[in-house]
């Protein structure tokens, strides 16, 4: 199971929104497809809307060089657009740029094309490398099996591949340091009991389901030790984006003294913003809370208030797990060394 | 609209599983009737679940007498197959107490079925005068209009009229001093869309749904100054037992430096209890989390924590607003003032 294949011609993409209960693929042959497919959180999940974005690049600059001329001012205009399909993981942005850099360094070379198709397949296969790094470095923050809370998915299906906050978990399970993991249902779209339940499962990693709003209650009961989540922005004072309720859970953790981590990869780092207050929070429709299942479950009407993600401030997080350690406070110096290996790279 | 009400040779229930698409009575003719709708949840709520059980004794012990002998037997088997059927909420356990205490006071009268009915529509109506006072105390608390946010429901629909919180906010709100009240759609059943968005709309008072994981986002956003609840039960030491959910938003109002009010008459103290340790918290089946509108939402078979309460410990609350007056700590001796109070009843 990949959430995100190519195939020379298309994108095949894993449609997110119908699991558990249907696994069907979509195949995106233009890059409108996939900019439908990111929009409507077909495909979800921070690096992997980045990875979805740059073949959609691909596909983009293929249908314009079809054309008589493919122009700077058309590549920006889609670049744009597939920019400003989610607004608040900064994965997508970074792809899209990662593309436009191959363009301006090769736009004169007849092999244009296949230079970016290269570049999109070595953003998918960095992404890979990069969860098992990481996951390597989370696992060695448990040493005895520890029962463990996530929100929302990060795990395969919202990578290329092994996953952000589940890859840590299964690389700790690998080892024997898991007891069991609790996922939030996360509403409203319920990314915890249709995607993080559904992969634990799979590889028989013991999990429970619960509502967003027993996480608390499980943590006062003793049932949880650590807490681990993944990101959609990251700030370089270490503020976190990610999916709506993450901020109470880390809340949550502190008030019961439990670790509260955060496992993303460097790409996901926004070195450009210095706190979260200036992450764009991205607001959907209200149909995702008054629906469920396709019934309406609110009254005709009712006003609704639904951002996407929050932000959780630095003080709340443990530790920062990236594929070059484990970052901690005070995290502008952490944060600070981090872009120094961007550099590197 | 009104959640119970006596017609004489039955009880009529509004079925709230199904608001607020439907709205539907259900006649209960025996007692059986009404227990499973407490059961079921088509009525719901500390006090509206009391006097739906008082209404039960006078079905089933009308019942009962039509056979050759009524014997204290009998009417014991009656009284604790309607008190498990829920056993968090006290008022449940308080009403049919309070039924058998006319029982045994009249058991000998050929007018024993007339007193009780008399005792339940007693129960029925002391609890609207009980909510009108408690909201009369509750809306001192506010002088200046205030976003206000709620968990579940405990209005209209969770009493015989008027609501404990949902008092309080009407009553505040006639006073002008409501902006504008959160509701959190209270996983897994929805009472806050379904049913407190409902009733707040009828009355025309500003409401804005939220997921339950957006509370603390929302208080972060400083868009609510003040928190009020209901309460299922509530102990010596002023610990209380409430819909799942409560206790991470009593966390979330504490961080937030945001007042977190109980509202709830007498009928829900516990005082036989010291603490909120020792009160049974009602598991419920994995299927209100795993299916939503009839359709499964989560992997086949996965494991599922359902506790349908949660308990707040006192040094989280703000004030507990009674029928007698507002509560604060220590509540140790708040409330064993109140405890004299019922004895003066």
């Amino acid at each position: 199971m990949q959430a995100i294949s190519w195939k020379g011609s298309y994108l095949s993409l894993l449609n997110q929104t119908l699991l558990p209960n249907k696994v069907e693929y979509i195949q995106c042959r233009d890059y409108r497809t996939v900019a439908k497919a990111i929009k409507n959180l077909e495909v979800r999940g921070a690096p992997a809307i980045g990875a979805a974005a740059a073949f959609a690049m691909v596909l983009g600059i293929r249908e314009l060089a079809v054309r008589p001329e493919l122009t700077d001012e058309k590549i920006s205009v889609l670049a744009k657009e597939l920019k400003k399909t989610r607004p608040t993981a900064i994965n997508l942005a970074w792809a899209v740029d990662r593309m436009l850099g191959v363009v301006q360094r090769y736009k004169q070379d007849s092999d244009l094309l296949d230079k970016l198709e290269q570049e999109a397949l070595l953003i998918a296969e960095e992404d890979k490398q990069v969860n098992y790094r990481l996951a390597q470095y989370g696992a060695q923050l448990f040493t005895q099996p520890t029962a463990i809370l996530t929100h929302c998915n990060s795990g395969t299906l919202a990578t290329v591949d092994y996953g952000t906050a589940l890859g840590v978990i299964r690389r700790t399970w690998s080892e024997g340091n898991v007891s069991r993991v609790f996922a939030d249902e996360t509403r409203p779209l319920l990314q915890g009991s249709r995607l993080t339940a559904w992969e634990l499962m799979q590889d028989h990693i013991p999990v429970t389901l619960i509502t967003d709003s027993m996480a608390g209650w499980v943590m006062k009961q003793r049932m949880v030790q650590a807490v681990i989540v993944g990101a959609d922005r990251i700030t370089s004072n270490g503020d976190v984006a990610n999916k709506i309720g993450t901020y109470s859970v880390a809340i949550l953790a502190k008030e019961h003294n439990i670790p509260f981590y955060v496992a993303a990869p460097l790409s996901t780092f926004d070195f450009s913003m210095r706190s979260g207050d200036e992450i764009p929070i991205e607001e959907r429709k209200p149909e995702e809370i008054t629906f469920l299942s396709g019934v309406c479950v609110a009254p005709d009407g009712v006003p609704v208030f639904n951002p996407a993600f929050d932000v959780t401030p630095n003080s709340l997080i443990t530790g920062i797990i990236t594929e070059y350690g484990v970052l901690r406070t005070p995290y502008e110096i952490s944060i600070e060394k981090l872009k120094a290996k961007k550099g590197d790279m």
